[in-house]
């Protein structure tokens, strides 16, 4: 057993002393050199350099001072292009002669030349084949433009291969309603009505992305599973693994990206109708959503040309401890992934050399003495661009352990994806301490602000509720551990683009980030300070810095609005006896156990350390308690009631998704009694777990 | 937050001698009035008598000094029979005219006379209908008897009435595998070769089954779901009800119990095959398999009318609680069924009798000024007898809370079924406690059999593992709570009756105890020692008195045991690569990690309240460990990896049961392939959850 320090009465002064010590250890610069370091060569999941970058940051963890760093393989599913049948769409005409194909790789930016294994854009698991087809523009590719789609404009896609502009949902999503739909193909591209910024040049003298650029992407429906070969299981060398044909979220047809140079190619002979405006981008064509091409054209069929190979493959996580000296028994967790599609300047490496300089300073600590209460785990996490493997497969590995003994998830993903300002999104009832962090900041946040601080609200930045989409997702939605994200972002209100121009694409490098993003990276020390900050506050205050009241102002908020949502087909309430008054009142038997919970803190006697152990004990167990073992419909690796994603997208996080999806469902339901029923089994068990969750927070005996 | 004393140091020596005063307490006159008070009425779940009982419960544990006591009502679907329209089975003549009718009710009892409210027998949950045609017997109902049925003696049960002995097997899979091989209705009969033991006398002369009484019970395929209408949640006033015909586990044709009287009817005139011997009962009948009966009785046929309705009814468990004075979110709990099919003299009064004798006892310690370190929580559960409602019920609506802090689960049902020697089931880490507890005792179970102490081996009573049909299910087979279950039993090897002779008939009254299963009451008492010891040694040590070791050294065994069974098939083992190699080694790991946590036990140091706390947690997670969330396949609530029962029988308890189902399935598979893939994917959960729980043990950081 680790031998912790004999007393349990915490020193407030010295540990906040400490945390500014280790806020002001992290420096710009440092972080600087970290991601020069990390993006110098492509660094894709399964790969030698990606092996090789792992054991770099082990060695360098090692040097820190962090109390063991160890190497954890696993063997998953990746998919690769084949090196020697590259994948392409082409244009053919009534001979099936080759009247124009896409382009093969994208331009390499200046610079980077030379380097090999820069792998070309293309889905990955997309489905071997050479569909031929009619094309069919479908928008985003929504559920509800498939819906518009077929019920307004009166097209089946069935054997037609779909073109879908990116954007709006997971790609993913897109790809599974294209095959509910019949579609035999799916051509993704890039539009600069979502990949540009107005006035900006694209990369190399710009951020905006150029027409030659493509996003990458996986294109699984895995809702949480995890290598798709041994969902719910670690992928060791004793795992079952099911055939490929049974594997998890695989798409059945064939999936390619595409830039905005080439989209104009297959879009601008299109035939059949004008569509909605909101379904017009930003290229020199009509848009027009075929079936196939027009006039002269009327002939010429789309098909595409795709090779890639699923192939199980090692990869390798990176776990760094440091050793709580009274707690040892209480993980606080800051993961992010390494992988990154090429060179991973945003994504993942602007996040990972945060976390670099966050070991560092925690090194640096330790070495003056330091030790925190409870354990700190740095994760360095594979294959997160392949469907969050790495981070997945340790979660399922450590289950068990991590259900008992986990306080905080905090994940490091890309650090900054705009200029404008901080956001973080997390647990409700992390938002005091993320408040109280910001708060202690040398000012990197609030300076680089300034003139955006008009409207004058507590908070002059973005907090929001987690989505998914990143490494958190199996620590959150599965296990139920308190979570939260943090990074520098857009102004929403101004920058509509999808994510960021360059996401995904070769031109995500060093200089994307040195030259616009953050020049003197003091925005992405920023954020260092902040995911580092609420890292320190976790794992060393005495009482754990968690708040139940604001979980329940938020659970509050959140009834009302899925109420709201529900009360848009009043008749039907009434119609089929569903009613949300239980959540309200579940909601309302919580908030009062959540304000009596702290009302008796603050007479805790703060020197007995088993009473102390107690109330964090509940406070830790409170994020568990939402989840359900049973998972969400048809979606057992999704368990959390509260926040999950939507069926219909996994990059938003909706609250208390399951009463979600089923009002969602209401729209088409065939057979509306049984839907109606789903609301209201939905919204039973909601009211279920909000009361189980004022359970734990009630005095234990 | 309860204020627990200061000091976290425990007096082992206060400890022992509160023990030595908690056992010296308990009365065996004291069982005897409880017994005979708790059995003067019948007390079927749901009704106003079993209501009353336990709001006498509730009252008397508050008097006897309980901190708090409360009644925890939920409402789920149970089942009688018609009042006005009586269960009963006919032969009817080729006009249509019952030429005999089973007879409605059990020939009561001298003394209760005059007792109304009497439940005749009936199958609790069986479909209503009249379903008409020939008789097949298929022995005890078991797979293996339809499948030498259909296999070997070529008949088929499709549209025929299956009559069956009790026996051997839990009555809910006799009913499922007819129903499965299209039989239109079950008769059930006690055969006097499974209800009678040698040389005694019926009731009430002695303690066999009488010819007019008959088993009363349910016969639910549940799998632990509880409720059938609301699996995975309480059934509270705000939850979400399944229409009956989505419930879980009701049977879908009509079922009924009869006495061996009635049986000899229904069998003495069968034609067809003479049977195997081992289908051969103790009645004066051929036993031959039919279909139909014999030569002039050949236009004969059985019809059976059955009216019993499903009904939502409340139901009230009785919750009792001391709290823990240093740990009190810390729950042992003692937990046992009330409701009664009658009076319910052995099942479950014996075993209610010893709880409230341990209760009395807990409040005369109380009183003196003592208290447990942890909480303890007595139940007094309702609607056992219909599939374990109110256990499961609460188990559902507490889960969280449940597996945040639950250390152990103590049962309580039937106290004796059998005059031989002390009988305990219990997880393998409780086994050094129970040899601990027993040796402790005042000499009954020593004294009662010191003239079957021949063999001389260590243990001079049966230890064996948990199987299910009783309460413990949900806390043991769903939560992963270590748990057990203690009583006085038969002699195994020579009385090879079922269950006991009058189990769930009329004549379980307060006298079959009283003069003929234990005079004295020393055996109750004895067995109220041993729930008791438990209860107080793992409510009061400051170490948990759990051995991990003694879970390894039974998984070892296991694992040879399930590798054996799998030797049976050694060419298909190669031909289909299956090996239990890994399951070895993950054993070996956790034996290790075992015999390390143990050894590092002897130097903590007690003084430290956290050491203690986290080493207290290892040991109550560890059970935990052996969950998997995701179930075993198709049974979501039976979830325990190491024990639960197989598919093909409720009642006992497997290890490795989804490796065990697998190869059951072997037998009987159609594609060979896949049944040995599913052999192997069983092994490697069983691998990964072994591995799992040896983490656990491993230091914390």
């Amino acid at each position: 057993f680790a031998r912790p320090t004999s007393t349990d009465t915490s020193n407030d002064e010295d540990s906040s002393r400490s945390m500014r010590d280790f806020l002001d250890e992290m420096r710009a610069e440092n972080i600087r050199e970290h991601l020069r370091y990390f993006t110098r060569l492509p660094h894709l999941a399964g790969t030698k350099q990606n092996l090789r970058l792992a054991e770099e940051i082990k060695e360098e963890w090692l040097e820190y001072g962090l109390d063991s760093v160890e190497m954890v393989p696993y063997d998953v599913l990746l998919s690769y292009p084949n090196t020697t049948q590259p994948n392409y769409i082409s244009i053919v005409d009534h001979l099936g002669n080759q009247v124009f194909n896409t382009s093969l790789a994208e331009p390499v930016p200046e610079g980077y030349e030379n380097i090999s294994d820069i792998v070309p854009p293309y889905n990955a698991f997309s489905a071997q084949g050479q569909p031929v087809g009619d094309l069919v523009y479908v928008n985003y590719g929504r559920t509800e433009d498939f819906s518009q789609l077929e019920r307004e404009m009166k097209i089946n896609v069935t054997g037609k291969i779909v073109i879908v502009r990116y954007g709006k949902i997971f790609r993913g999503n897109k790809v599974k309603n294209a095959a509910f739909h019949g579609a035999s193909g799916v051509v993704m591209f890039s539009d600069p009505a979502d990949y540009c910024a107005t006035g900006v040049q694209p990369y190399p003298d710009g951020w905006n992305l150029p027409g030659g650029g493509a996003q990458r992407g996986n294109v699984l429906n895995l809702n949480g599973a995890g290598d798709p070969l041994t969902p719910g299981y670690p992928a060791k060398e004793y795992t079952f693994r099911y055939r490929l044909e049974e594997g998890v979220g695989l798409p059945k047809i064939p999936v390619h990206p595409i830039g905005y140079h080439d989209a104009i190619h297959l879009l601008k002979n299109m035939g059949g109708p004008i569509p909605p405006n909101n379904w017009k981008g930003a290229l020199n064509v009509s848009y027009r959503i075929g079936p196939g091409f027009t006039d002269t054209f009327q002939t010429q069929k789309v098909r595409m040309n795709i090779q890639t190979n699923n192939q199980v493959t090692r990869i390798h996580n990176v776990i760094g401890r440091v050793r709580g000296a009274v707690e040892p028994d209480r993980y606080v967790i800051l993961g992010g992934h390494r992988d990154a599609w090429v060179f991973g300047g945003i994504d993942p490496v602007s996040g990972a050399a945060v976390v670099h300089e966050i070991v560092r300073s925690t090194g640096r600590l330790l070495r003056r003495g330091w030790r925190p209460r409870r354990t700190i785990v740095f994760a360095s996490w594979d294959a997160e661009e392949f469907g969050l493997l790495g981070s997945t497969e340790w979660a399922e590995e450590n289950a068990k352990v991590l259900q008992d003994r986990a306080v905080v998830y905090i994940n490091a993903d890309s650090a900054i994806e705009g200029m404008y300002t901080l956001r973080v999104d997390c647990t409700p009832s992390l938002h005091t301490l993320v408040y109280k962090v910001t708060k202690q900041m040398t000012g990197p946040i609030w300076s680089l602000r300034k003139s955006n601080q008009a409207s004058g609200g507590f908070s002059p930045f973005r907090i929001s509720k987690l989505g998914s989409g990143s490494d958190f997702e199996a620590y959150f939605i599965r296990l139920g551990i308190a979570a939260g994200r943090a990074r520098y972002t857009k102004d929403k209100k101004t920058e509509r683009y999808s994510s960021y121009p360059v996401y995904h694409s070769v031109y995500e490098t060093f200089e994307v980030v040195d030259r616009f993003y953050d020049p003197s990276f003091q925005r992405l020390r920023a954020v260092a300070q902040v995911r580092g900050g609420l890292i320190f506050q976790l794992a060393d205050s005495q009482l754990l810095p968690l708040d139940a009241s604001q979980y329940a102002d938020s659970l509050t908020k959140y009834a009302h609005s899925i109420a709201q949502l529900g009360q848009k087909h009043q008749d039907a309430l009434i119609t089929y006896g569903v009613s949300f008054d239980s959540l309200f009142s579940a909601v309302e038997n919580f908030t009062t156990a959540a304000s009596s919970f702290h009302e008796r803190l603050k007479t805790l006697d703060r020197t007995d350390p088993l009473q102390v152990r107690m109330a964090n004990d509940q406070l830790m167990y409170l994020e568990r308690a939402f989840v359900d073992p049973l998972g969400l419909p048809g979606r057992p690796f999704y368990r959390h009631v509260i926040f999950a994603p939507s069926i219909h997208n996994k990059y938003a996080g909706e609250s208390f998704p399951g009463i979600y999806d089923a009002l969602f469902d209401i729209e088409h339901a065939a057979n509306p009694r049984r839907a109606w029923e789903e609301v209201r089994r939905q919204i039973s068990i909601a009211t279920f777990t909000v009361h189980a969750a004022a359970m734990t927070l009630t005095p234990p005996a």
